[in-house]
């Protein structure tokens, strides 16, 4: 199978592998087994077997995975082997943490640069960054060549900031703005909604045992 | 089959039905069908009616859905029927972000209290909410009972402000610092990874016809 066939709860777990597999390297494992990796992602083994098979044969009967090994060819599936700069698009509360988020760079992704349309931003600097004026992204980004841009505005502004940025060049949104953003075929955006964690938390703990419900659904 | 076996991929999407749901009934769209879901929210009409059918029958064959309807019982699925106060643990940027997310409010996630260490923080306010001690936690949430925390700090601090949450009677918890925190049974957690959002999102750019792929995984 392809592994443009891979659906996306599976692409969406193996961020975890590789969080698990680089864990693994950090405290010296050199192999690991699929119940290892249940044991540290809760995931389980038959289901990382069944994930990991998309991408080809990576582990030995009895002998586990390379921990190395499949760290680099799942980095390398993931298109993670390179750097990948990154524009953010709003200095505001959520742009500055976005701008100081040790999660991203650790990962490759760098903040090449700040937009904002606020004059009492625009040359300030957030997390040793310059912020920008928004108008200015396409000329900039003809210098910085960065295929990645976030958007951390409110969802007023969002589609038209997609569209800038589709306009400068950038090939992947991920979007934080609470409203989805459209793009056009050869850019692919990521809308994260902050609201839906919530309220996928609120099912889950519906659902515990002993949990307090009081709408028809209690069963 | 009992909600309880519903698999979180589907809970994920139930989140997309309710948006979609709440965008016709404020466009006084009165019935839909899994096609016009479809159209809105790009989940294929098959998958719709495959997600709903784990909470019983609500179309009707050729009519498709009660707007109205399948609302409530969504909200009521999800637990979202009544309000959520919820705590904030971490009062810098992302914490600050979050308190004035207008994406959280509106779905009745509410802001009932923001927690810091930082004594120059304590005693500010965030979005009209005053930045309480945290080791105040337990004895506040006596008054307020909420049961939702967020926690909006560094790594470092996660698991302990997570274990604070616990003993304070906070039964989920929506953790935003890049580590899993982990939590006793009859909680709930759930871990946001930022990073991981972007490391999905180069995965799809870098299967776009026509992306520049160097790597091995060019096919």
């Amino acid at each position: 199978m392809s592994p443009l066939e891979a659906p996306e709860p599976t692409v969406s777990r193996l961020g975890l592998y590789l969080r698990c597999l680089r864990a693994c390297k950090r405290e010296g494992i050199e192999t690991i087994s699929s119940s290892g990796i249940e044991q540290r992602t809760g995931i389980s083994s038959g289901q990382v077997r069944k994930d990991l098979s998309y991408f080809g044969e990576f582990g030995k009967p009895g002998r586990g995975y390379a921990v190395d090994a499949l760290l680099d060819r799942l980095a390398g599936i993931m298109h993670l082997d390179v750097p990948h700069p990154m524009i953010i698009v709003g200095a505001g509360n959520l742009g500055t943490a976005l701008a100081g988020h040790a999660g991203f760079a650790e990962r490759g992704f760098q903040v090449a640069a700040i937009f904002d349309n606020d004059p009492a931003k625009i040359g300030r600097q957030i997390a040793g960054h310059e912020i920008f004026d928004v108008a200015r992204m396409g000329e900039i980004n003809e210098r910085l060549r960065t295929r990645f841009g976030v958007i951390a505005t409110p969802a007023a502004p969002a589609q038209e900031v997609a569209n800038y940025m589709v306009q400068a060049g950038i090939k992947a949104i991920l979007n934080f703005a609470p409203v989805r953003v459209r793009v056009p075929e050869g850019v692919v955006a990521r809308n994260v909604d902050l609201g839906q964690e919530l309220e996928i938390l609120s099912y889950f703990a519906s659902r515990q045992p002993g949990a307090e419900r009081t709408g028809s659904d209690a069963r």
